[in-house]
């Protein structure tokens, strides 16, 4: 395999933005042009995760083509959902290291601002599997499933959990603030995170990546320069929740970044800083771990130490991350790329404790189903990449012969794995929306819509309904039973309780 | 670069299917693993041109990988338009040639025939120029209007051309018959093709490629095989019909030839038999001229001599092509890749005259916006394929800065370039309606809704007015103002003109 070094990268200021699509894309390729020596290019790979229903365009590689005033170079679109960018740069690495060609151009960037919030979030949640999309579950629905298992798992305090979330918040935001592209420049504080809404429990609105417009460009070239990319690598994972091992790690990540070590050559202890893909505050600390840069359950500490801030051991998104840069889906993965690039060159203004000669950016399509880890040296300190790469292992295929799973109807009866409640809901499911995942009592997992909001906990029996292909549960709990009677009887019961509550939480901090 | 071998290669029948995508790709997977000795895979490269809008999935890379039993191995999704196929072919071609994968499963896919035919038009009409797509054309009166310029630069009559385009439907139909994997397996006549409804004038329904649901597969590997993929190359052309230098052929199959066959070592006479885009039968045509199999405006008396069929000199679409095999348009540059690995192996029921040794497949993005051509040879009788391969000319970067055109106005007179009158209209618009390619005194090309669909001819002058945005004309004609005069005072003339020409043309053919 040929090396692949890194020539000029660009990108827009992202946020919102009254340019086209193509238009974003065009300044950012003219920014990483201008800063590059190689003026021409033999092929342009493009991510974009949803052109077709963001703006209402298809065959986006050949219009960017045009709109470069490059007609007649080849131009194509590679998509993995939010990791399209990621999976561009993942292509034409392929593209330039077999000699196919030499300069190649690589773009990210999506148009999303001008839609509602609850068309994005419709277009968005396309990548999540059928089942559970049709149950209500958004994005950040199911991510919040995951953090409360995390949560459960790790035998942290609801309260404790927030803290640690609110600190990566803070430190991504205040980050930003060194960052001139980034859609928010300005440091948030402990007040400002407690008061913003829950989007989905324990998730509020500062944990969740903004809805953004932009674009980011790469030159790859097989010319020597001063950085190289010495380890590239992608992982599948399901992209349903209830088909999973685990729920609190990634294995796409983990498939990737053995890849990209192993052909680096390099340990995780290696990586001098990284870019992540925080599009959930949680996510940020679970993906250093699934890259071993602290074991499974420890990122929380990492944070809450400092490790990962920008004067620690290993700073975590120097850039921001998509909490604060902001995330325009088929752009991140080439944002993240440029973030490195800049931070290794040293013109990022957010200055790390020691000088970094090595970098890596993590990627994540969809709810972790299709990810990208990248690794970025200096060329000087590369070791001979080549030589360490040894060919990944083989997958076995085994298609099923027919897809559609056997519809035996679940038991009635099953536990919950892990919830959430939704208070930002796609059209048609009103808030606030339970949502928890049923391991029934046969064995198998089941995405389900709670009757109501409450008595929600990781291991509680419920009861399980199918009504019209979708599931329903409903929480067993004596007291509920008891609290039922007694509202036939009173009526008021619930309110009389709530005051209680607030009395003895008084009491307990006073 | 290391050699691309083929291993294993496969499809669904194409047609209308109850199986979903995913089980489509299922099916194509199984019969390449079955195909072929290698039976693990490092990647799965896949070909879909708008999954999202035809059957509401993203993140169909993920999808497909989880429903082939093969989570965690690396996915990804390629995309070109109606090329998407060839586009996953080439990246995967590249990632094997880099020695970065070994085996890599390449997959096309597209399920259509649910929709409406107005709904499936309009998604698929999402590829071309938007300006052109607002005045109410689609691909088959883009097609038309390629048609009718082709038909005046080479001085066809109208019925001269009529012929030869149903020359073309009637081989790839009888060739079809030879298909067990064809949507279409029947011959047509010359009454059936003459009897068929206008889509575009002078395009019929049996012009037209149908509505396909389907999948294909093919296995690439490393380690050498029979066939060897010697040579392949991609090529972008402008999007929009008015940004083009030349209307009779296609730029982007012409840059992927140049190099397909520089790659390979070879010219165009080496090259036995093909499979080529034919969504149109002009295309079929056209792209026999673009590949410099004939001279530019010779293609259609090939058509005419019978070099084109199976007992030819050089069969086109001996599978039957688009037209009878069907047009599932991700699938497609993959079915085409599939078609020519059979014939090589002698698989194929469709015999040709001698034993084929060198295939070529072309495969056609949007209105010819972005294509591929790809040869396959046998091993044994492949040339040193390494060493004939020279980088491809670099292409000058130059963005726009702004790719907005300058909305100065036409002026108020122009000339016919080309036109069609559209019979299978797009939501919102009324059947006939008269379309334009119109050149402007000042020189820019407009594309037009004409006030009426008579009188139109290429190189007649019309007035062009603009109305919110889009641009509406009106041939010129002193006849037309004659008749107008005429019709204020008696009314009924029209209808006594046309009895009139129904006599004479009754005398004259007695």
């Amino acid at each position: 395999m040929n090396a692949v070094y890194v020539a000029g990268v660009g990108m827009t200021k992202f946020g919102r933005s009254s340019q086209s699509l193509t238009e974003l894309f065009c300044e950012a390729v003219s920014r990483a042009v201008s800063t590059s020596s190689i003026q021409d290019v033999d092929a342009l790979y493009i991510g974009a995760m949803n052109p077709e229903e963001f703006t209402g365009d298809s065959n986006i590689a050949s219009q960017v083509a045009e709109a470069l005033g490059m007609t007649g170079v080849p131009a194509l679109r590679v998509e993995t959902a939010s990791s399209a960018g990621a999976a561009a740069l993942h292509a034409a690495y392929q593209a330039v290291a077999s000699g196919y060609y030499r300069h190649v151009l690589v773009l990210g960037g999506e148009k999303m601002t001008h839609l509602s919030t609850s068309a994005t979030t419709r277009i968005l949640a396309g990548v999540i599997d059928r089942q559970e999309r049709q149950c209500g579950a958004t994005m950040p629905a199911l991510a919040a499933m995951i953090t409360e298992r995390y949560r459960k798992k790790y035998r942290l305090s609801r309260s404790h959990l927030e803290r640690v979330l609110c600190r990566v918040a803070m430190k991504n935001h205040l980050n930003g603030t060194h960052n001139p592209w980034a859609q928010f420049q300005r440091p948030i504080s402990e007040e400002i995170y407690f008061s913003s809404k829950f989007v989905s429990t324990p998730l509020r609105l500062y944990d969740c990546s903004p809805i953004t417009d932009g674009a980011a460009a790469v030159l790859l070239t097989a010319e020597r320069t001063d950085l190289v990319i010495s380890g590239i690598g992608q992982g599948t994972g399901p992209l349903s929740l209830r088909e999973r091992d685990s729920f609190t790690s990634f294995r796409a990540t983990q498939v990737a970044a053995a890849r990209a070590y192993q052909m680096a050559g390099i340990s995780p202890k290696e990586i001098d800083f990284a870019e992540v893909h925080d599009a959930f505050t949680p996510f940020e600390i679970i993906c250093t771990e699934d890259l071993e840069f602290f074991p499974a359950g420890k990122g929380w500490q990492a944070v809450e130490a400092g490790a990962t801030s920008l004067g620690g051991a290993l700073p975590i998104n120097p850039s921001g991350g998509l909490k604060s840069r902001g995330h325009p889906v088929g752009a991140t993965g080439v944002a993240q790329f440029v973030e490195v690039v800049e931070q290794l060159r040293g013109n990022s203004k957010a200055k790390l404790k020691r000088e970094a000669s090595r970098g890596l950016a993590q990627s994540t399509g969809g709810l972790g189903s299709n990810n990208f880890v990248t690794i970025v040296e200096r060329s000087d300190r590369s070791r001979t990449v080549q030589n360490l790469w040894t060919p990944p292992p083989h997958y076995p295929v085994r298609p099923h012969v027919s897809v559609k799973k056997p519809t035996v109807p679940p038991s009635d009866e099953g536990r919950i794995e892990t919830f959430t409640v939704l208070y930002v809901t796609p059209d048609g499911f009103l808030p606030p929306l339970a949502l928890a995942l049923i391991r029934d009592a046969q064995g198998p997992l089941v995405m389900a819509r709670g009757e109501d909001i409450s008595h929600l906990k990781i291991g509680r029996e419920v009861y399980l309904r199918q009504v019209a292909g979708g599931y329903f549960f409903t929480v067993k709990s004596h007291l509920r039973k008891v609290r039922e009677a007694l509202k036939k009887l009173i009526g008021e019961i619930p309110s009389l309780r709530r005051k209680k509550k607030v009395v003895r939480t008084k009491r307990e901090s006073a």
